[in-house]
């Protein structure tokens, strides 16, 4: 795996803010898809509304009749001494039933990214498309993208007080998109959908979360028409291996080679530490992992992987291929948008293969 | 609403155990249906393995090549002392991320129950179906059944250590039952499937559950096939009223009416108290709520309602119309079968509409 020596591609700094009054805190992981004759990037976009020691202004859509608009709530922080403030992501609350999460610190959104040269990206002024549902009212996040004949298939999380779902567009210029509500109830995220129907049937992965049992792991799942999914399975649970021990699920678009398909996972140990993992799926029967590998194939190592909004992560949602190339775009430390390339050579030999 | 006098119907003591040294805890929350000139009730049947002061056995299902085969595995209580053994119903422990359950201190399968008259029943000797995926290694709990043109769709919880999630089975005689895998991914279980396709889709009620976000709540969700899933939406939620601060999820098959959709639905207070409510949904659109029962139509007060395995609980998974009154199935302190009648102008009354 080889990093880019133009990391980070896109930072905050090079994002326009959605509102005068926000900050944007992150440009990171980011769906990947090639369109005409560019590169484009699906990114997560976060935006703050501003805090100081004393309180934190909170950015949420709220109903408005029938549409949703953006609102700020102040939250004085001496006025909850009952919640806690020391994660960057999100201030919680403990309840009977574990830690809850009362709101989260920034709100995400989807944004286009373009580039000729797959290095250079120019980020438009503008969010993609707008949060339109109560069940994405604290945000979109962590997009990929999936390109299935003439149109492509967005899904992303979908979050909300209800808890993080995923959600499904589409379209076939970037320009007019199509919703198609939500595909996973919460909590459950880090979908990818593979890219062509195998045996009469679209599969995706995805990682369901149970409040009371186990571990955060992969589940295969199957569907008709992208829209509607079942034939939910167990399918890759967090090994014994130290960098994989807490929660594991899906991370790059899978995409298929002579000897099956490559999934690029993401991983986190219980200090939250994000690598990124490499498997092999058998082409016709995606649901069977031929190998996994047993070390990270990158993980956060630079200053700009270890430092930044949630640093020590490295997460991707996408990868596009270049020959026998594969250039893999990751978040990186939660802010920054960051590109490695790897051979399939490399992969497979990472595969023990 | 009126107890059926002869209450409790069934008891653990009507049940033969599926195996010698298994115990038969409770038989309660059943699926309801007409078969032929029956009653058939889909019931689940709890067992136990045994346990002492100082020990306890758990059944479980592990794989044994294809198969699936139940083991049992002895927990000496002082080995554990990190252990909480103090549920009836499982054993936890305290993890980062909250209580965890480390195992369920019994095992339900499905179990039929046939009666004439609706009031006498006899238990099946065996159970209905065995477990057989990996995803129901730990019990098949709470069945629904519904009947769409010649078919009866049994939905249930399928448990395991991945989380509860929720499975379909299909038969037209209840000898051979097809299987349908997953239908909801964990969390997510108190499935109740509408009994016919509306506006061109079948619909569920479901209740998913987040780890980190808000309060077990009612989605509902759109089939074309009763297998595939989605268009999920956030349908119902917890209310400020006492009896249903906790949690709420669906109960029975909503039936449908001269006014709309009637659903049975279970609500519990943080003390887990669990009671019956009841609302009416739009005929042609059942996301829409036209009414709710400000106060529940049935709460624990009898003797077999507040005493037994869990006590504090009444809990409907079916009922069956005859003629303006419906005949409520329900489970009593997770170990008995009761029955409640209540006819359509009650209902109606108890809506307020």
């Amino acid at each position: 795996m080889m990093r880019c020596v133009n990391n980070p591609l896109v930072t905050a700094k090079d994002v326009k803010s959605s509102r005068p009054d926000f900050r944007v805190e992150g440009i990171f992981n980011c769906g990947v898809c090639r369109y005409q004759d560019e590169i484009l990037l699906v990114c997560r976009v976060s935006e703050s509304a501003g805090f100081t020691d004393q309180k934190v202004n909170i950015p949420v859509m709220v109903p408005d009749g029938d549409r949703m608009t953006m609102d700020v709530i102040e939250v004085v922080k001496k006025e909850h001494p009952e919640w806690n403030f020391s994660d960057s992501r999100s201030i919680t609350k403990e309840t009977p039933s574990g830690r809850k999460i009362v709101y989260l610190t920034s709100f995400s959104h989807l944004r286009l990214a373009r580039s000729k040269d797959g290095i250079r990206f120019t980020v438009d002024d503008a969010p993609m498309i707008p949060p339109a549902m109560k069940e994405e009212s604290w945000g979109m996040e962590d997009p990929r993208v999936v390109k299935i004949e003439d149109t492509y298939y967005i899904n992303y999380t979908a979050v909300s007080p209800l808890g993080p779902a995923t959600a499904l567009l589409s379209t076939k210029d970037f320009q007019q998109f199509k919703r198609h509500g939500i595909i996973f109830t919460p909590e459950n995220k880090d979908v990818v959908i593979f890219p062509k129907k195998i045996g009469g049937s679209y599969y995706a992965l995805n990682r369901p979360v149970s409040q009371e049992f186990g571990s955060p792991e992969m589940w295969i799942s199957e569907s008709p028409d992208l829209i509607h999914w079942g034939n939910h399975r167990h399918f890759c649970g967090v090994s014994g291996k130290s960098w994989e021990n807490g929660r594991i699920g899906g991370g790059a678009v899978p995409f298929l080679t002579e000897k099956g398909w490559i999934e690029f996972y993401h991983a986190a140990d219980s200090d939250n530490r994000y690598c990124i993992g490499a498997m092999l799926l058998d082409a016709r029967h995606p649901e069977k992992i031929l190998a996994r590998t047993e070390k990270p194939v990158l993980q956060p190592e630079t200053d700009y992987e270890t430092s930044g909004f949630f640093g020590n992560a490295v997460f991707t949602c996408g990868c596009c291929q270049n020959g026998d190339t594969i250039m893999l775009y990751y978040g990186a430390a939660d802010d920054k948008i960051c590109r490695a390339d790897i051979t399939l050579e490399e992969i497979f030999h990472a595969l023990n293969i």
